[in-house]
């Protein structure tokens, strides 16, 4: 598909966005805390927002303004969530948009807004003000990263990258950064992504390009099971590429997919890398269940699983804690047909012990990356999650106190 | 109800019931790892079992022996779950049966086995069946203690309770044992329980007694959402304190039900006490919903998120995170409408923080013990559990290395 790399590639990289990250002191410290992501023209989004039914006030006001189609900004802070802060957190959130419009001289309804972090506490709003006065005077072709650093929680390293692809024989690039490490899991998981590109789509082709790439990449990752209440991501398009515009019946909209896989994979990746205290990624890949559905439902079921987690923290390929999970999950199973294996190799086959050591099981388990397979042997369906394991640091991480 | 407790009251308070625990090799060192419980005479048995697809051949074997009604003697090894074992297990616990049987002299269908601990590994069946002859030789009409030492896994206390209370005019006694710690969810935690009357009952009425007790108890309690494949409680009913048999139309069957309740009740909360690694134990209250089954999936989705867990652990009464938890669990909400306390003083109302100060919020987190309420205010649907937090300790135990 010739989708390449670019070298230290980010929300900048495509033609036409600029961007900027400063102190604003929601955060202690001189630590950044907000973000600014602007195009120089009129940008058609694609956007996901969370399942969850508590929704944060900026996820409800991006949701207004998303559905119109056509922005110029994103405005994003961390150390504050503004979620479940009622009718005062929906006015914050217009208020910052409204301050985003006046200073970049755009409409407030062009201006899309994203918070993260703590629940349940009321905005700091002149601050909020006061930096998106200071965004808008950095704002610059080459502050992706610095963007990219302000939207950190607990995360503890900026998560960006870009891609470039052929489309109508011109280049396009995709570009983007998202922040994560804990409340992360499908759908979504807690987590902020912006992706620019210099493509030209019709609006419904990058709604549905945004979607399936979700489904294939921030859908597919679990931390911890917590679904939050500010997951958003947001695929802006300014078209300044001047490639044809981009339909699904297009001859080049398969690359331009790819491309934009690649990148949201690459960025959930990145997040379950880091996801707090982790030790270990797993490639979980469920296999043979009687549907797609029961495949999920072990997947997720797994996922949740604490005694599962914690045993790859310790190194120890504990499959029978596996075949307990695979039999509460609620899909179809037969104890005799499961199939289990690291990286390859059997480590229960039709439900028993296979004649593997434990001690060769035992070395992939200690690898920081490995994968499970399991196969039910019942029929086609199949799921996979990429996901990670529990640790001492993560419950220290997460105790707030 | 006049149900009085008796102290240092266990699985052979009740008249006619012996047991016996012995360290049979299947733990290391010269742990306690078998025990056994029979009858004088012929008891009729209540039982309930996980509701895991993969079951212990332990679990398969008693579930045939229960469903005849009558037994002798139940027979318990720690250490070896018998779990995934395939063929060979069923044949193992068949020959556990079998050599109980031979050694009390009684008919094998009248012997139940009970196994806990690690999945996946085959009996050491001769080892069991010398443990075996020994806890034969040992049977007492004291030996309740030394039987609950012997089935405990990673607990840290012995769990055993008997109560009495007047049928028809004489005092009936209701004695037992449980083991836990951790995979412990409802239907049902990982646990063993075994029960022991000397009230008579018909079959069909202890049976639901039975189930009815274990709905109100060990059904509501959560370590880590973790179903494990051996969960097994046994109510044995021998009659011997000749009072009148009990049916459910029987004046005094609503005593004898309550006193069942009462003992199982307590063997569930000594159990969520000594869960693994804990430092509190929470008793979680969801009111006002939908229905009961919304209710139920609050309280069970607030029982299986790490972040709310973690956050206990910190003494933080971090209710945003409650809040994003009940936007998750698919329970219809209406965010503007939640309520949450602590120990009864408000942390939100209508979904937004309260006025009382988060010190005093932190206050009663800060206790070993506290209550937490949430009000939907959407209907008459409501459900509890009883659950703790999640800690570093939790972690290490389960690492496995």
């Amino acid at each position: 598909m010739e989708v390449k790399w670019i070298n230290q590639g980010g929300v900048t990289s495509a033609r036409g966005f600029k961007a900027a990250g400063v102190a604003a002191g929601i955060k202690s410290g001189s630590k950044k805390d907000m973000a600014l992501v602007m195009s120089e023209c009129e940008a058609l989004v694609g956007a996901t927002f969370t399942s969850n039914q508590v929704k944060a006030a900026p996820v409800k006001l991006s949701m207004q303004h998303a559905k119109k189609g056509k922005v110029r900004a994103v405005v994003f802070n961390s150390g504050n969530a503004n979620a479940c802060t009622g009718l005062r957190g929906i006015r914050d959130a217009q208020a910052t948009a409204a301050t985003t419009a006046e200073k970049l001289n755009i409409r407030k309804s062009e201006v899309l807004v994203c918070s993260t972090g703590r629940i349940g506490v009321p905005l700091p709003l002149a601050k909020i003000k006061r930096g998106v006065g200071k965004l808008a005077r950095k704002l610059t072709s080459n502050g992706g990263k610095v963007a990219a650093k302000a939207i950190m929680t607990t995360d503890t390293y900026v998560k960006e990258c870009a891609v470039k692809v052929e489309i109508d024989g011109r280049e396009i690039i995709i570009g983007g950064m998202a922040k994560g490490a804990g409340m992360i899991h499908p759908d979504m998981a807690t987590m902020l992504c912006c992706i620019t590109t210099d493509a030209a789509l019709d609006l419904p082709t990058l709604r549905r390009a945004t979607s399936d790439a979700v489904e294939q990449s921030f859908n597919r990752i679990s931390v911890d099971g917590d679904t939050s209440t500010n997951d958003t991501v947001f695929v802006l398009s300014n078209g300044m590429a001047m490639s044809g515009t981009l339909t699904r019946s297009h001859a080049d909209f398969a690359k331009f997919q790819a491309a934009l896989n690649r990148v949201m994979s690459h960025l959930a990746r990145l997040i379950i890398e880091d996801g707090e205290g982790i030790t270990k990624v797993v490639e979980l890949t469920v296999k043979g269940a009687a549907s797609n559905a029961d495949a999920k439902r072990v997947a997720e079921a797994i996922a949740r699983s604490p005694l599962v987690k914690t045993s790859w923290c310790g190194n120890d390929p504990n499959w029978g804690r596996l075949m307990d999970v695979i039999g509460y999950s609620g899909s179809k199973v037969r104890e005799d047909m499961v199939d289990i294996y690291y990286n390859g190799i059997a480590a229960a086959k039709g439900g028993l012990a296979s004649n593997t050591p434990m001690s060769r099981l035992r070395k992939e388990v200690r690898r920081s990356s490995f994968a499970i397979t399991i196969d039910l042997h019942l029929g086609l369906g199949s799921y996979w999650l990429l996901i990670n394991d529990l640790t001492e640091l993560y419950v220290t991480l997460n105790k707030g106190e």
